[in-house]
């Protein structure tokens, strides 16, 4: 009989710059868009990003995976990207991506789903901007 | 091909009165079925107010909606309505409602739904009445 | 020679209406003063009460003060009375006090210091009406 | 016409020592799998437990349950045995239970779904173990 | 008789961008000084500041100061001019400032002490950049 | 012309087991004095750290002190001695000490203060066992 199927969340934590500016559009048109979030010299947040994983856990070691090993894949894929740099500016897989919380929260499913071990499965990103707001993603698959 | 579904959350904020009482009961039998929420004199809460909205970014902002509308509808629709006010005697829309929390989120929800614009879904009313308690509701069509 | 002199802090919770409105003036002018928290149908909060003693930890136990002791003395004195009440209305210690955040926390000071222990002292009251606000209080001879 | 269904989510918690060893291995493989958390000497953590039930409000009380009772079925079947205990040693229910966050929560999961009144269902159990780790259940039907 | 001397904190919050990098010295030497925090491009982070005042509860409103007005004055003098800029560029008051915590928290207090009412002084400016690093200022007459 | 004076304050965490046990009593006496705490078997809690330094910030740097060395002091004189640890059994500097959170604070205070450059002073250290509890020392100094 198979263990039954649980839900593993992770956290972890980044400081970034970032300006919401659409490049195909006025300065005015952006600040219509995008509010003080287009102030073009940026601004910045401490982003808290939660990764859950689904699985069935190990009866060697209890766990769904070694949270450990998910860590330094979080690490390794994301934070040392993202972390203490400008989100528009300095990310390779951000490139020309606006970065909106929703736009990175995709970028970031992208980077990940990939490189975890094949008995689990991403389930959800979720990353905090602020106190006032957040986006989750269930991955491409979700329906409207 | 279309931008991925995601889940938007915006946080608010509402300090209010409250008694838990079925008019309809004793005194006495309020106090079994309530407690000391059932105080003649009221008590109150911090309540943290949690909508979640669900839909595809743009891809000239990278939203799924402007958050400050959403803010602003929340504000007009529910805050404005119940903070600083007393949830059993100062709000039309809960008249004749006990004002559990189950009941506040179904409240919150008729109201928002109808508001939002047409790309978006309500996904989901989430209160907080207590570090202790809180309620979530995804619509009327929620399975038992 | 003796232990050092430490800070101990114990947390407590309740939650209560209360309005604020001075007797003496018409409600025209309690608006001016209170705005929103002037509404005479009241409001409530979730209020977190912190309690610090200072003292000197006891060599048998490690303990400035057994917290279970100094638990049930907060309870006593002021949770009992305060939780699920309404502050103007249903508080004997409150009485002819305008329940402001301030005028709360020289009440609770005024009742538990006289039932603390004697190798104690309390240092502060410290009361968060909302993540917003909040109110400490040193005893009678703080200096302004 | 029914009322609609509701999640209702009540918090508990407890701190507990435990380590993460199986005993069918070495100390050194331990080690390898587990890392500090085999320390034979044991550490601990403050654990919260949220306890999501799913369930329709009564028309008298507004309540999917009536939390106070849950408060007591969390107490009775989980916290009491739980609460400053050793996970691999005190407790009846986790013998022989490796007692990493999946194995704790599933346990928990099966003390607590045949306590309920039958209208209400056991939704969810999410146990923190850490600001960085925490996990889910939705019962043994969940899907891989 | 007097009323006794309270402390009373109102919370605000700004989110902004800045780098560490003391244009004296070359890019190599910013990096030994201030590591990932000297990236030129920029980081930033959400500033929760706590402002702590002193003095004497009114008898009339049991306030030390009407909260409404140092939330009108946090607003005006700190907030609109840090919140969603860049604090190394955007922000007359920190030019030739190197914006570390230190240097901005006493920017701060020397923008809110001038501007409080007679009957109160500004005890202390806590501004919180991470969950791990805060500075305090209690103002230019604190003793080392 | 002289900065001026400010606290600064990092936080570090740890997770540990202990008891709380007094070796000069009985089973049951211990049971008296400590309740629930005196479980044979251990219990354990999720530990964090507050760390408060004094000081005069650098002209070339805005820093009292750089917090990725103070980081590394806590680490190294600290959590690497705790986290993951039994506080009764594994840990020199605790030997013969009875761990309440009172002697642990002193007993962190008596690591750090040595090791602090000379142009800072240690000033608090505050360690929060659970949300209900807390302990803060300022040294040995400290009046009662």
């Amino acid at each position: 009989m198979q263990t039954p199927v649980l839900f593993v969340t992770r956290r972890a934590h980044f400081n970034a710059a970032h300006k919401l500016f659409n490049p195909k559009y006025s300065k005015e048109h952006n600040e219509e868009l995008f509010g003080k979030c287009a102030n073009e010299n940026w601004h910045g947040h401490n982003f808290d990003l939660y990764v859950t994983i689904k699985g069935r856990p190990s009866e060697d070691t209890g766990f769904v995976m070694d949270l450990k090993k998910l860590k330094v894949i979080i690490e390794d894929e994301v934070v040392v990207h993202l972390d203490h740099k400008n989100l528009n500016v300095d990310v390779p897989f951000l490139k020309d991506v606006l970065p909106s919380v929703e736009n990175i929260v995709v970028a970031i499913w992208n980077r990940l789903a990939p490189r975890l071990p094949e008995h689990v499965k991403l389930h959800k990103i979720h990353l905090i901007e602020t106190i006032n707001n957040s986006v989750e993603y269930y991955g491409p698959d979700t329906p409207f």
